[in-house]
């Protein structure tokens, strides 16, 4: 057995949803309640009278209730890509019903050209491309064509994917660099990776080229949107007008990341949601053009969001105001967005960037966000959402069952059902796996089937069983598996013997042989409670310190205190056990703590507060508030050395 | 010289403008700085075309740009009012030249019938009174007859006390108990204090009376809001339709304290300024009525806040969503939102109760919120302005020149111009001194005249010499000067000789005896730093520290330090020394404390932040952002025992 790794890391393709299977305790269960519940539940939200499937006939008229929303398509859309990624691999026949139903109301609403968006068709006919800034019609078409994309990988139907061709046909003419829209591009990014991905199941160069085009249009002088709101001369959908002041200018142009040229660009600003997805598209075309300046641009966006602007669960966007980024270092806890979508658009675009460089730390970041700024985003049974996920609460906070802009749930639910795509990718010789999930893996090695089968607890536990099976009986390639950064001392053996000092590279485990059905290998994480410290920098964390093990982000809920949970002092010696629950894994952590007593019952007093003890209980940041009102906070007050 | 008290210490009245001089180091120079420039200043915004003194020829027409907003009255009545107090005391016949023209175009603005509101004159004619909840146009009416009081009062002219009084004559026929909207009130209490002075300066019992109603039919059901909501079919000036749910239904109510009978209330909610002036007219009503029942609820309202919902610095209202109050404890540091009105309200609210009660502890609160949360609104040039006062930034705070609602500017303005009346009170053959501010009071006690001079450098230091001349050479009376409940054990002499255990009632040094031209009372408060602690419940205080010295909070500002400010911490032992710029006699507190330093430049670490020594230097809250944007802090973190 040689320990080497292949050269040629880069440009892994994630393995297709109908080449994996996910049969284990934490995701599985997870991924059944988003088809059997969540999604069922947000059809009925779009069924109601007035809401988004009505919309779609174009039956609305002026003067009539429930005027559609300009982001209803996106909702469908997503809807119906959460659906096509469960029909990949799950017979659903009433669920396949449904989006066939959605898919023929969408084809009622195209407009003989191609067109497709109801708001500009009922409610503003005739102003077609004229608020690109606001509207966000071609952030709904590029939803529409992920849901076309996804429904036709799932299901091999073509109905949905015709229709957003003949769409993207349209908008590739209207901005064509001669056509009426040349040098625009949406206020909110999403089409640029959506185009990508239709480019790469069609095979039709266009579509690439029209997103790079728009990706490099972005951020051109004279700025687009400017133009626009001069030429239109009526403020837009938000009621925007152009600021007079530098300042206000200068934020009006960073929202959307318009400010300056991407390839350009070196801090993440704006909106959060518009940067992830502008992010992720332009690691796509980095990929696909081998443009150097837009991966170096990507790179070092990363680098400033990582080190700056991220919260520890995973979240970003901490400025309410703009659902986007405030300067470095400003991550407020209970007042700060953190919105759902944010971590999901973080989520793609690290796995576009780990898939890219072949490296590992990208994954590390990816599953800080899913195992907590994203999975927060739903309750428990499926049904409520959190748009913002603070990090601290007063207990007033709790997930709702809707939203009149209702992105963050039909987006978690095709970001879990699609989990799959995050699990392995498969690079050239080469099986890598990045998430731990039980189940398989089907890659295509040399023109040879292999499987990779995981078995493991984790996050309950850090072991790792993978075993290796050629359908060939045997053949010769590389296993890569992701070896996280927080764990430090990773046992490994491969078929019992341990293999002393194992190679990482890149964060990835990398085993290059002749492997032969049945190999074993099995890898031990370290797994201890780490305590965490922010950056000096960050206030809210200023004098405390979180609680991680392995993947999982903890927090103090209200409801397992006597005391707010704010008041708890953790000392940094204190020994922290964690009791996993047998029934779903779930693993809480205890210690022993302090906490202030109140000395006079004054508001404010020139006698300190006393000091008791208490029983420190600490969950996981994504279970919070799944147990009525209650305080929450991540960051905990660090009893210091003393 | 005998040293009790008289027993009848209620109904106090303050000292008349005109009746009190201010020669101080620390006021002195803010009165004239309103006067000489923030005046001149708010005058010049308001003059801009298409701004409020444009509005007021009622010449704007649909279509024009700079549609009138309903508050416009209010800024101008404010600015006059203001204008007024300088002009009781201050010969300016620039101002005074100025304010008779503001007076000549709301006389022009007046209505046939008495009415005075642009908005409802020419953006929205035929509709007057029908959107009491919003369009605040019984709220700006009461600022118009404040104006007019204040205006009377200072010169003697009665050209705007006319006008006003033909307006609310108007307003008492409309809301008379069988007249078009009997049962209503504003959405934005003002004018029920408003009327209340009107009353007391004209005699005429019906503006009392009215104010009387407008208090009482307050959150009587069925809810007046809502009948005129119904009534009108469209939504309310800020779009407000009626909520279906049950938790926005009572939000909807509580926003401006219709949520129950005013006499029932017990918690302080919804909208602070408006909770503050309804607070305040209840207090007037209680005492010109003689009404227990209001008083009980006024004092019961007054211990919620002071123990609930107060921040240190005199600040309240923490939700910014709101404009007001959040539940018992929410006392958000850089995320809250303490309106420089809602403080300004309180000033007025305290001397009221301690008007009523005789009680010294509500001036204790008059000045926290005089010296901090209200003073801190205007920058030190006088023409930049706080509209949020948080106790906490990291550097993107900076006061604004103007505001769309700029309610907040000519308030300061009105209050410190009329210092004068906060100083002292006289009740039955008592003299009051209630703020130390060094000049002069004249009192009229028991049918003779008495003047008591104040000479001290408070809040540099807390020594009082107060002088009392009855101007018939000797006279007997009580001397009653508040002693802050901060200051625990004053130093008194009575011309020379020490007052052993001075007799301190309801938080006053009361001295009655026969006085003689000459009588030198001198008192000696303790100035020493002390450390405030905050209730246990207050997250944003939790682990943490603030700073008062006399009447005077303080902050860490960046520009201070060489670290952010929310690194540095401050040991319980270390010794904190007061220095005095001997030009201001502003006081900046220094000790020696420690600061995080950076372990590894990273966002997150498994390394705690090492520590390293700093010096701490400690500013007024109310001076802060003077000197360029910075991070600021009022509550330090408290190195603990240890």
């Amino acid at each position: 057995m040689t320990m080497t790794s292949a050269d040629a890391v880069r440009s892994r393709e994630p393995l297709p949803l109908t080449a994996v299977t996910i049969d284990d305790r934490f995701w599985a269960p997870r991924r059944e309640l988003i088809r059997t519940r969540t999604l069922r539940h947000q059809e009925s939200q779009m069924r109601r009278p007035g809401q988004q499937f009505d919309a779609l006939t174009l039956t609305w008229r002026p003067g009539d209730p429930d005027e559609p929303h300009i982001f209803w398509e996106s909702d469908v859309a997503k809807w119906i890509e959460a659906a096509g990624h469960c029909l990949a691999t799950t017979d659903d026949p009433e669920l396949d019903q449904a989006v066939d139903e959605a898919i023929e109301l969408l084809a009622g609403a195209q407009q003989d050209d191609g067109y497709l968006n109801v708001y500009f068709t009922v409610v503003k006919p005739g102003q077609r491309f004229t608020d690109l800034r606001d509207a966000h019609e071609l952030y709904c078409a590029g939803h529409l064509i992920e849901a076309g994309v996804a429904h036709f990988e799932a299901t091999g139907k073509t109905r949905l994917l015709d229709i957003v061709r003949r769409y993207a046909d349209l908008i590739d003419t209207v901005f064509s660099t001669d056509g009426p829209c040349a040098g625009g591009y949406d206020g909110h990014q999403e089409i640029e990776l959506a185009l990508v991905k239709l480019y790469r199941v069609t095979g039709e160069r266009r579509y690439l080229d029209l997103s790079r085009r728009l990706i490099e249009w972005r951020g051109q002088q004279p700025y687009y949107f400017e133009l626009e709101l001069q030429r239109r001369g009526t403020p837009g959908y938000f009621g925007t007008r152009l600021p007079r002041r530098a300042e206000e200018l200068r934020r009006f142009r960073e929202y959307n990341q318009s400010h300056q040229p991407v390839a350009d660009q070196s801090e993440v600003v704006g909106h959060s949601v518009r940067a992830m997805y502008m992010y992720s598209a332009m690691t796509d075309l980095a990929d696909e053009y081998g443009d150097e300046r837009l991966l170096q641009a990507v790179q070092r966006l990363w680098t400033d969001l990582t080190t700056k602007k991220l919260y520890v669960t995973g979240g970003m966007g901490s400025d309410p105001s703009i659902e986007g980024f405030g300067p470095a270092y400003d991550l407020p806890d209970a007042h700060g967005y953190a919105e759902t979508c944010a971590s999901i658009g973080l989520v793609q675009w690290a796995q576009r960037l780990s898939n890219l460089t072949g490296q590992g730390h990208y994954v590390d970041t990816l599953e800080r966000a899913l195992y907590n700024g994203v999975l927060s985003g739903a309750s428990a049974d499926g049904t409520r959402y959190f748009y913002g996920n603070p990090l601290a609460s007063g207990g007033a906070v709790a997930r709702q069952e809707w939203f009149q802009c209702a992105c963050c749930p039909p987006n978690l639910a095709r970001l879990i059902s699609e989990l799959g795509r995050y699990i392995y990718a498969q690079g050239p010789g080469e099986a890598v796996v990045n998430l731990y999930v039980a189940g398989t893996g089907r890659f295509t090695l040399a023109g040879g089937e292999v499987t990779l089968r995981q078995d493991t607890r984790y996050p309950q536990d850090g072991r790792l069983a993978v075993t290796v099976t050629p359908a060939d009986g045997e053949a010769e390639f590389t296993v890569s598996i992701r070896i996280p950064g927080w764990s430090r001392r990773p046992a490994v053996t491969v078929n019992g013997e341990p293999v002393h000092r194992p190679a990482l590279r890149d964060g990835y485990l990398t085993l290059h042989r002749r492997w032969r059905a049945g190999d074993l290998i099995e890898i031990d994480l370290d797994m201890e409670v780490r305590r965490t410290w922010a950056h000096p920098a960050v206030a809210s964390a200023a004098g405390k310190v979180a609680l991680e093990r392995g993947p999982i982000v903890f927090c103090l809920e209200g409801v397992d205190h006597d005391c707010p949970v704010h008041t708890l002092t953790l000392g940094r010696d204190t020994r922290i056990h964690a009791v996993p629950d047998e029934r779903t894994g779930v693993v809480t952590l205890h210690a022993d703590a302090t906490t202030d007593a109140d000395a006079d019952g004054l508001l404010y007093s020139d006698q300190p507060p006393g000091r008791s003890s208490a029983a420190l209980t600490a969950v996981p940041y994504f279970s919070w508030a799944n147990r009525g009102p209650s305080d929450m906070t991540v960051w905990i007050r660090d009893g210091g050395d003393g």
